[in-house]
């Protein structure tokens, strides 16, 4: 028996996402919930991080997960394995979400009475860095094999990260990545990024992660 | 002295892709240039693989080369080392081309008298999938770190394409990628798509691309 819904979302009608998009911030501040907006290339490791993650705080924190992808619900089934709340977002062929499609998943979810909840975003650096979902922060994962040179191509995802992880450290030896100079061009678009070396298959580096989602949820729920 | 131009691309007027991406592939074998769409996620491996396949074919066919991103000029300047002609193509935050995008990236090549044009398009899954560029055939990269999992989360991108590169398949025994049950979700979704298995870095398997490149690039010239 399937422990999480699939959810078809619908194309949004306004024309303005942005507005949309504080009133969401609103509405989750008002509920003392934290939204965080997860993005990355497609398998740079999205889905493993958070289960790293989910195992670190979901003792903590009452944790709902919104997995949004084109087709298939192959994230859901995973997540669903760590007891969280899940829900399966269908994007109908949708590059992106933004503010409305947000909401509509965070109903689907019925996020009420959860702390902190993740949008994992479809996987693409371009779409989803230009549509404020009304998360209160944004975060993205890069992986090793990627390439360091991403920053250079994609440069409005990595500015409008709060966070970024760099995934798979464990391969760093078979690939030519340069952390310091991923970390120099990630700093030189967004000097306040907080950026954190990860390997979410063995666990290295997701504590600290995990400790700033945390902090993050008790700032945004006591302010 | 760079050699190569950098072209910011104007977003196109015309309602009827379709249309215009026929009309383009009329022009193109009317020229007898036969053009490449080469599709992948960020950091997949295009322009290691175009280095490669160039070095097989540089001797054999006349080659330009459009590389296309949302910023910067790094894969224009790593192609022009291999001596083909070669144009970047800055898409201003566009997260595709389509065939009007495409015909102003050939004429900025200035592609006449060459017999293969390779358009390395936008890293993304989604949104080049959608729009048809007017090349006579499509290819797409999936590397091995991305996961066997992708036809099931991007199922247009590999249905649209004639062939599935699946790249980086010396870090095989690192990663939890298993060939035969993505060749078999591939071609579920399209049984004509030719897999072949290649290691950019090292040129293993790049033969039989190069090889069938060249088939189709004789072939579109010569009927």
């Amino acid at each position: 028996m399937k422990e999480y819904k699939i959810l078809q979302i619908k194309e949004s009608v306004f024309e303005d996402n942005n507005k949309q998009a504080d009133l969401l911030r609103e509405q989750l501040k008002e509920d003392k919930i934290f939204l965080l907006n997860l993005m990355s290339s497609p398998g740079a490791g999205k889905t493993t991080t958070l289960t790293r993650t989910i195992e670190l705080l979901k003792d903590k924190l009452r944790i709902g997960v919104m997995e949004a992808d084109i087709d298939s619900d192959v994230d859901a089934k995973t997540i669903s394995e760590t007891g969280v709340k899940v829900i399966q977002l269908h994007t109908g062929g949708m590059c992106h979400l933004d503010a409305d499609m947000t909401k509509q998943g965070l109903e689907g979810l019925e996020a009420e009475g959860t702390d902190l909840v993740i949008l994992e975003n479809v996987g693409n650096l371009v779409c989803p860095a230009e549509f404020d979902t009304g998360s209160v922060k944004n975060a993205m994962i890069l992986s090793v094999p990627e390439g360091d040179d991403k920053p250079l191509k994609y440069p409005l995802m990595f500015s409008i990260c709060d966070v970024l992880l760099v995934n798979k450290i464990d391969v760093m030896p078979y690939f030519n990545f340069n952390l310091q100079a991923c970390i120099d061009r990630v700093t030189k678009l967004n000097p306040n990024i907080k950026v954190i070396p990860v390997c979410a298959k063995t666990g290295e580096g997701i504590e600290e992660f995990a400790d700033w989602l945390y902090n993050e949820t008790k700032t945004w729920q006591s302010v």
